[in-house]
């Protein structure tokens, strides 16, 4: 995921108040208690990690969801098969967050008798970060793998418009003193949301990026709005059709194996025309029944040091950087001084608050 | 995988004749008679399906190995550790494709009970190609991931020397009248054998394939032999680091799970200093598990036939295509006309048959 700079001027909020007042605000929802600290858990953590698209400036759009009536806040997800290593869940159109929640412990409770198992969730919704769930297997001491599918944005080689979506995978692992590894990447080469900051700021984007509604690769960031993202590689010749083989990858773990819906029958996420239907996938894997306690961790971490020492490049920006370092420190930065929100995330989340009758949490100037 | 056009000038060969020559030589070797077949099916697969750089012209590399003592043919693999979906397998040394066709069949026997499994190997050599192996999880039924490191080739974003390998994922599925879907990709940007063929052909490389020893973008092949590839992505400006990333989850999930050896410390694939100590992992889901048998296959067939006729950009060499579709279609031509050898191929097993008493088998122009 791209670590945002904080936004200039913005202003900072404690994160367990904002949390708290995200769960108020999910309460007042309808959703239950319980659902509603992890939704909030894992919109907290995107906005902790620097992943504010992932956060709670997405509140808006779920609150929309609920009005619409195209998401049940109220749902509870339950398990429809079961087998040693492998479930498949209903969410029962409501909180992806929650769902992906109790898939991926229940992943995390088999593997530790299993070795390994998968759960995967149909009929779901937005679930946040796809690092959150790997990152709750790398708690337990496993290596954990996060799958979703999403909206139609980026465009198969060869393709014209855009029909399968920026699926990411996350993967992540304790890394001893290094902390986590955590690898979270969408399959296209960059997400709209940067392609949109370009807009703001009037940059040309490099090609690879995106294409335009006339298929040729779009370096002005509105013609690239009007088209498609581009897939991990970029063009045919830088290969593409690696990161399209990706996204496919991704949907068929979860929506093909799920029987959720998939590449361009996916309504748009945060789309009041009907359900998303998402599916996901969880993974999970215990290095200890296959290892001593703790030498999985020992590698890893031996691994990640020849890395972060090696020789760089002559115009490096800085030393080799592993998988999850961005997020760490945002995170570590926030649990510091405080969240950062700029004023558009701000005014939304005021307005949000007085028509709930949730003030929202005193704030500071950044 | 590329799949490389068949030769100008080669000579076509009969695959049940090559394969049957090729389990000869290998038993000449003191391979035993199972293994020699399970190698033999593997190298010509990827003749077979047009990846001439992975099949019966790396015999003269393996014959190397085995002559300097540093791989042992008669080697039999051994489950060191089991869980009901997870296993570590140790190779003893002995033949990649072996010993990973022994750990795919575990994995899809174990996942039948399961739902899922993952089988891991150590101290392993080359595999061949890493889509044999989840092609054998499809073709019973199931949604099949290979995954090996290998020897380093590939810079990390911003590192300025080769440190990490072109660590292959494969992903097959069965999809109706479709076939199989079979991603096979390293995740590097292209593999060191096209700058070699961009080498003889005096042709430039696009921004975004490697690096020169300067650390800078390399255009001319030779400059870019003598530094690094760069992983899939390019430059970190178009995200070479997720390539880089998904390097590593491809090592943690062999290498540094399995115990065997990762990164910069693995000595070349076909260097004969010293044994390579490879990881492999395979996992194995069972669709039919979670779902009514055949509608895994159903739903897939549909999502394909969705890409296939979707509108193409103006300058498409043609329609979309989805994975595996090329090299399905070169294996198709090479059982109907045979397999293309081009005369160093050619000429390498010739000497190789003159050695072992093994006449090769007759051929004809192409």
């Amino acid at each position: 995921m791209p670590v945002y700079s904080d936004p200039v001027d913005g202003v900072v909020v404690d994160p367990v108040g904002l949390e708290a007042w995200t769960v108020a605000l999910l309460d007042a929802l309808d959703t239950p208690d319980d659902i509603a600290e992890d939704v909030a858990e894992v919109l907290l953590a995107a906005d902790r990690r620097g992943i504010a698209s992932h956060g709670t400036a997405r509140l808006p759009n779920y609150v929309a969801l609920v009005d619409a009536g195209v998401m049940d806040p109220a749902a509870r997800p339950s398990v429809e098969r079961e087998k040693a290593a492998l479930s498949l869940h209903d969410a029962g159109n409501g909180w992806g967050h929650h769902a992906s929640r109790v898939a991926v412990d229940w992943s995390i409770d088999r593997a530790r008798d299993t070795g390994s198992a998968i759960a995967v969730v149909r009929n779901s919704n937005h679930y946040g970060i796809a690092g959150w769930y790997a990152l709750r297997a790398a708690a337990a001491g496993m290596i954990g793998l996060s799958f979703t599918n999403s909206s139609p944005l980026v465009a198969p080689t060869r393709a014209l418009r855009p029909l399968i979506g920026t699926n990411p995978i996350a993967i992540a692992a304790p890394a001893g003193r290094h902390g986590t590894f955590c690898l979270d990447m969408a399959t296209s080469t960059i997400p709209r949301g940067r392609i949109e900051v370009a807009a703001r700021r009037g940059e040309t984007l490099p090609v690879g990026w995106a294409i335009g509604p006339d298929g040729r690769p779009a370096t002005v960031p509105e013609t690239a709005l009007a088209g498609a993202l581009l897939p991990l590689g970029g063009l045919e010749e830088t290969a593409g059709y690696k990161g399209y083989g990706l996204s496919l990858a991704v949907d068929m773990l979860t929506g093909v194996l799920g029987g959720a819906s998939f590449g361009p029958n996916i309504v748009g996420l945060f789309s009041t025309a009907g359900p998303s239907d998402l599916g996901h996938a969880f993974w999970v894997i215990d290095p200890a029944a296959i290892a001593e306690s703790g030498t999985f961790e020992r590698r890893l971490e031996g691994y990640l040091d020849q890395l972060m020492s090696a020789e760089t490049v002559p115009e490096a920006p800085g030393r080799v950087l592993v998988p999850g370092e961005p997020e760490a420190e945002a995170e570590r930065r926030a649990d510091e001084r405080g969240v950062v929100l700029d004023d558009r995330h701000l005014g939304s989340l005021v307005e949000l608050g007085d028509r709930f009758g949730l003030p929202f949490p005193l704030v500071e100037p950044a």
